[in-house]
């Protein structure tokens, strides 16, 4: 019997499993892939391993800046330097320097100023942990992004960038998700500009090493407490302690943590139920949809034509772009990005398909050279069975003001983490944070019962 | 080793069974509840059975009264002679007769009209069988019913009527919903006035002997081929069979009817992956929220004060009431509804005071006699764990054009059933509709398999 049993080693399951092994709490980790590191992957290119899952850190995420320090990983700052693009059906609009904003019409400009203001104004209304419970939620939770924009924006400039915001931000178009949800994204980044901002912003740093090796850093200290390609079939609560059944064996804990994406919880089956809310919770939050493309160049040809990378467009297959050179300069690449409804189409596309309309477009934004990669990488996050999609889940209008409460409240004794339950940023940062929360329930609880127990003894 | 194990049985699983086995296949139903009837529940009240599931017959749905007629069972006409009750806060509005609509501003019915002509044509243009492909499918998908309301109508007056016609049909409210799927289900009513009408609409019929008859008496000429109290854990699929496995035991048969909701679907194992189409639809259907409250009276005492027990209010616990008497007038009642967002408020608040409220809403609209009943019987749908809510699934935008394909292409040796795999009405039409499809897949399955055998042998 180990004190916790841990699903998921992502990384706020390996931190989950990493914080109570420090305390002195015996754990197993069950993961259902051959490798750690759930929606961080990072392949190798030779000389550097480049991200196709979560990527950057940014200044206020101080759980993953933390662990990183620990885990000895070394990080640099996300490239930036040069102007940036934005493409627009034929036309390409080159930006930067003094415009912080690509050229939009002055009446867009002044629309984009005051909806920003807008929403800074209303996220400084909500309540931090439970936004669900703000004054204004039940309205707010009442509509969608899309329905937000149609009352507060004017100009079609303002909102095919704050459209594109969105689908870059969380993965899924303004008519799907609640405005509460992402006010509250918004406020977890700190505001509009510094959520989709590189230096000051939430894509300001990467790490050297790739992002997966935070997590590949903490399992090899856990050892052999990590199981890999054990996917969990059923979790059965007993009195004093829980059995987590796998297609090979049955083990057993005082308690389990389970961080995986809710819609993926849902496929596990519970003996003991867990009620209305985290059930309807679960039938409520679809992944958002993410297809990621690292396409390695031989030389940074964007950065030799004052171009650093970034861009924006609304051609097709690619929402944005990003330098994604390594660390030392010795691979060059790109990062590109197909969100939303756009990512859901193109995941059924052919990878042949894919790759000519992936490439197509660079050379659009970038020019010929972009034609010829030494190597082209995509990962469908939409195919993925073990979280059915990235970044994060993205909730509907009326799901956070009905039944957001379950997203944490622990079930008997079943606790939540991964970066759904995060209090602050949801994403690499909140898997950290939710990992540190859930270790230290299961601590707590631990306590009580070993104290109990001693004084049944006495 | 059977030809076909259906899981589930409610009316398409039930229908599925039957029509198999009448053509010589061998079947097992297996059912998670101890009852059958699925989302139909008809409790006896003394003399009658009344319904606080499924309930109506309308004249477009052929499937469920050419069934009601094999089975011997009786219809009744749903009582709707007298005055309707609109409620809007301490105003309530008596209308009926000669005015269709309740008493609204001619502004307001000029709304209302436009609304529901630009409805007809745009409904007209729908592919009946995969609105998704429609020519206009994808704006509409990209589109809430709150957006489209916000394009094309200008008055409260019309906004009230339509979102509570929503709230009333699809239990969800219009910016949880897809603008496709909300048009779709009005196109597979008839029209909009049909979808909401009692003489000549969906609420037209209802069945003697309660609509949970129409199952029970499927369920007892299968006899023993109905297991009752065995929820499927897992399907796996072999070369030439499958396995489903229950807590009791496992059973084998050529192929599998899965007919309970996809959000409840999604929670079976499947030993082979179902693919990503269907793996992501099933996390984008959450069903909506309906609590049904059926209250008997000494006398239908509203028959005498000139009311048809037809009122809609919004008020709070209660959207919509309806006549619920017996069709002997053995037994007076009022069926009433909570939907959407309500629903799920109401839900979770103790069952007294849930019961306080709708008494106190009853007799707000149909006066003092209302506050004392001779029974209260209600069923919190949102509860039910094995349908996880009510009417039927709800998809918000993208999911249709996403994924819709998925709903009725069976993966390998499962084939799907139930009302949301419906080519016409979303209900218990569409449930028996859905079973003779599925078990006509089945069956041409068989016939090929049988054939192929014999060729071998010969």
């Amino acid at each position: 019997m180990k004190d916790c049993i841990v699903v998921g080693a992502g990384v706020s399951g390996l931190v989950t499993a990493r914080e109570l092994e420090r305390r002195g709490r015996s754990v197993t980790v069950l993961e259902a892939r051959d490798r750690v590191g759930g929606r961080t992957l990072s392949p190798s290119f030779g000389g550097a391993r480049l991200d196709v899952g979560g990527q950057w850190i940014g200044p206020r995420q101080r759980h993953i800046a933390e662990l990183v320090r620990e885990l000895g990983l070394a990080t640099f700052p996300q490239h930036h330097a040069g102007s940036k693009l934005l493409a627009r059906g034929e036309d390409t609009v080159r930006y930067g320097g003094v415009f912080a904003f690509p050229r939009m019409s002055p009446w867009a400009m002044i629309d984009l100023l005051l909806a920003r203001r807008r929403l800074a104004r209303s996220l400084a209304e909500l309540e931090p942990e439970r936004p669900w419970a703000s004054r204004d939620a039940r309205a707010w939770d009442a509509l969608t992004f899309e329905a937000w924009m149609n009352k507060n924006i004017r100009t079609q400039g303002a909102r095919f960038l704050l459209s594109n915001v969105v689908r870059a931000v969380v993965a899924a178009e303004p008519e799907e998700i609640s405005f509460l949800f992402f006010l509250d994204f918004l406020r977890r980044g700190g505001s509009l500009d510094e959520t989709v901002g590189i230096p000051g912003g939430a894509q300001e740093t990467r790490i050297v090493e790739g992002m997966q090796s935070v997590s590949e850093r903490m399992a090899s200290a856990l050892g052999e407490a990590v199981h890999l390609g054990e996917p969990v079939r059923a979790i059965h609560q007993r009195d004093r302690w829980v059995e987590v059944i796998t297609d090979r064996e049955t083990h057993t804990g005082r308690f389990v943590v389970v961080s995986v994406p809710p819609a993926i919880a849902a496929r596990i089956r519970y003996g003991v139920s867990l009620g209305r809310d985290r059930e309807r919770l679960m039938d409520r939050l679809p992944m958002g949809s993410v297809i990621k493309f690292v396409v390695q160049y031989e030389t940074p040809f964007w950065r030799q034509a004052g171009l650093s990378g970034e861009a924006a467009s609304d051609r097709g297959i690619i929402l944005m772009t990003m330098d994604a050179t390594a660390a030392n300069g010795s691979v060059a690449a790109l990062v590109a990005f197909s969100l939303g409804k756009q990512g859901r189409y193109w995941a059924k596309r052919p990878p042949e398909e894919r790759k000519r309309a992936a490439l197509a477009e660079l050379t659009h934004l970038f020019g010929p050279k972009a034609a010829h990669p030494v190597r082209f990488e995509e990962k469908v996050w939409v195919d993925d069975p073990w979280t059915g999609g990235c970044y994060c889940a993205v909730p509907g209008p009326g799901t956070l003001t009905s039944f957001g409460d379950a997203l944490r409240a622990s079930c008997g004794r079943i606790h939540w983490a991964g970066c759904e339950t995060a209090l602050e940023w949801p994403g690499v940062d909140g898997a950290v944070e939710s990992g540190k929360r859930a270790a230290g329930e299961v601590q707590g609880r631990l306590a009580v019962e070993t104290s109990r127990t001693m004084e049944v003894r006495a």
